[in-house]
């Protein structure tokens, strides 16, 4: 597992470099990283002209540049230079990608139960000890790792991994290339219930869980599955572990949720928005697109597009950082109340009602 | 998955209403809502006589009324008058819950393994590759989906629903009809150390969980084993996803724990009592019956029968709405505090010199 | 379950004490508790000296003591003098937990499927319906429960106790006598994306998950393995349920993670810390050793050795505190500044004029 993962050899075969420059002895990279962050063994990219100045100062080990920049690379480093380096460096990861997928081998692993009426691709790879229901269809190149419950009239398609001991739960609908994560469990129950003569009753949840393309969900994450219709997670979110996504809720494309973020039902997420961790959201509200909700913060209501808050009840980030600021010199500001008022009685006890109170009374 | 779930045929059929007023084209109802959500393809009811003028607002397709309810129906929407609407309801939730229940035929997989010394009702139902331990008790009606570990000495009382991936360690007691989704964990070791020369010693926990009646529990939600006697769940409790319970607790009966909620070491809380998301619970508290513990509040003493509070620390709810927005106010008050000073100063130093300080001297 | 676990004989044939005073009618203990929380069932002791005024106090059954304790035992009271108390302790601690380990017999059964090139020590018990991958190691005494999912390159050493439907992922390597409790997970993928022309690109995580030796782990708590190298967890640390740490933490040895805590990527934790329920350590930070961070704190900078914190942002406990009690004052202190400036506004707008302002302008 601690095995290197990529020579320069391998990553200039793959991304097909237009100019090389440089030198390095150890050929041997282990990971990739921003240029601000990367690390002598990583490699890094120039993908937005505006980190340009960054390149010079970057301790990676390979860098992948446009053919506008013309710097040097360091001693020990190497400068590839390709017409988009956002592109390449998807070429490497999705080549990563391929090579650390589990090595199941296609077919279903005599131990797995699976419904004669389930359909599964030939090239896919049902693992040990997996149940597929009734009416599933498992797409191609999809793996199922090993002890993954799927339901009935579930839908895997093309290259998604399910991890060990994911419950794919009836009817559930899984984009392609959707990777989750071990534990996970899609389609459970909502939590809503009506409460007749004092006993809660539950209300039937009669839709499913749908999962775009290109969809992470972390391990042991939950979501529910809609009272009706959907609920429905945009191409490309990426959900960390332990997030808690209720029934209903609708998340659109490209966006982040930290561990512990709880969203209650109904609730709907525009593009591109980043929930941080242990983030709480009410259900029935409204998030905008490229909103971002900083960490253990509290929301209630609407947040337009491009909203930048934080804390309980949200602020802009500004704002909550100053209040918090602000919360330390609260005991301090107590006392200096204190002091006025001390004076202020002073001076309209005393010598207020020498000189002042003739003319009116301050209440 | 998506089909529609009831007619309104059905429903007479299951309610038999005493008068039917109105008439719906589409016949076909989605789900069960309150007056004041219901969409036209919902079934409502008036179940308690306050929410009466709510009726002739509601969108409901549906509404279960009382004799006493005179009023006439909309365009597309049908009145149902039955003897007691909350009773009719729950016998239509009930007829669901049990069309919705999966479809495992009775009888033990050939894959599951059950123990020779575990009992297992001939009408229960035991899934693909699940582990029943020895000196179990699975009773009548009683669904385990698949991949389903039950340990030893477990008992599972008449129509329990346990999904996926459940663990149900030694000792467990699960009541009727309780509803145990995918992931939970019932009945791990308590989170409780002594520490002996620098080392912590794990305590035993020879306790275990007792879940009443009509308990459902939310996928992949873990509840601690006692430490001796019992973690106790009250009957008719529903608990979301990603709960979590720990040793000794003592849950009454009716209320609702909702996602995130941490309820520590031997904390007791009453009936009707409501735990909102992210809550946390210190251990060795008492909380009341009918409580209400707003969202993300940390609570750390008593609470009292009926409270209803927020925040951390909690305050009543009327009172944490107050500070929230008094929070907003607090730069501007320093600016505030800042200015009194200044003109403080000038009076005492300038002005109150020739004026007052003849007459005492302001501290 | 609910069996006793000890006699009184018992205990002595196990301390072996150099004296015993005092009579228990009932011979019969239940567990094991400090000096003041301990019931007439429970075994209690005397560990150390500064305790020592609680001994006549404590209501336990049996206390073990050290050679100079001289006092009596209460009616119903038993005092084992023995040469060192924590010893004595840790001696039944260690021989109850073997007792009450699962009763799982040594070998494989007959329905786990272990990959050919995986080693299982004879003395090892793998439950049924486990999977181990390729090349993985499991040592003397081990017990796989059930449902158990062992990936490929993984070792557990001596003694590790894995409950049910834990999946231990490719790479990951468990210390002697660690205990993982049900639905754990380790060496999920890290939470790490790199966008390119709008869409998250997953960075591989090649690391792994480490766990010392002696290191427990809650149900269905989440570990991810590092992006390279190593996510440690040192010996002896105790970890909750529900707890996420994120890629290439390091945490040192015995310490608390309790439920819901969050630790983001790359932080560091030293020895003998307390991170409490529901707080949120942010990524790359450094938590000093024995620091306790209360529960449901917010955590964005490093932490000193000893800090004792609470809150969001942190504060010192006793301030945190303060802080708690002034938020109630606020509604009280807006109102108190507004009188303030009431009195200022007469002042400097009436009697001011007259009698101040000749001299000179308030501003």
């Amino acid at each position: 597992m601690q095995n290197a993962f990529y020579t320069l050899d391998a990553i200039i075969n793959l991304v097909k470099p237009l100019n090389v420059k440089g030198h390095l002895t150890h050929t041997t990279l282990m990971g990739i990283a921003s240029l601000d962050k990367a690390l002598p063994t990583d490699l890094s990219f120039l993908g937005n002209l505006k980190y340009r100045p960054q390149v010079p100062q970057s301790k990676a080990g390979v860098i992948l540049v446009p053919p506008s920049y013309l710097g040097e690379p360091h001693k020990e480093q190497v400068l590839l230079t390709v017409n988009d380096p956002s592109e390449a460096l998807s070429v490497i990861c999705r080549d990563l990608m391929l090579k650390n997928a589990p090595k199941v081998k296609p077919g279903v692993h005599p131990t797995a139960v699976v419904d004669p009426t389930a359909k599964v691709d030939p090239t896919a790879a049902i693992g040990p000890l997996c149940v597929v229901g009734a009416h599933s269809v498992i797409g191609d190149h999809v793996v199922l790792s090993a002890h993954v419950f799927v339901g009935e009239h579930v839908q895997i398609q093309s290259g998604a991994i399910i991890r060990p001991n994911c419950s794919l739960l009836d009817g559930t609908q899984i984009g392609k290339r959707c990777f989750i994560d071990a534990g996970v469990v899609l389609g459970s129950e909502g939590y809503g219930y009506t409460t007749v003569n004092g006993a809660h009753q539950r209300c039937p949840q009669i839709g499913c869980v749908v999962l775009e393309d290109d969809v992470d969900v972390g391990s042991n994450t939950t979501i529910d599955r809609a009272r009706f219709e959907e609920t429905r997670i945009g191409e490309g979110t990426k959900i960390d572990n332990l997030v808690q996504i209720a029934h209903n809720v609708v998340i659109g494309k490209h966006c982040f949720i930290v561990a512990f973020a709880g969203i209650a039902g109904s609730t709907h997420i525009g593009d591109y928005t980043t929930i941080a961790g242990q983030v709480g959201l009410a259900g029935h509200i409204n998030i905008g697109s490229h909103v971002v909700v900083g960490a253990q913060s509290g929301v209630n209501h609407d947040l337009p597009d491009h909203s930048f808050v934080r804390g309980t009840p949200v602020f802009p980030f500004m704002l909550a950082h100053r209040i918090d600021n602000l919360k330390r010199r609260l005991p301090d500001l107590f006392k200096r109340v204190d002091n006025l008022e001390k004076v202020f009685a002073y001076l309209t006890d005393d010598a207020a009602k020498s000189c002042f109170l003739k003319q009116g009374d301050a209440k």
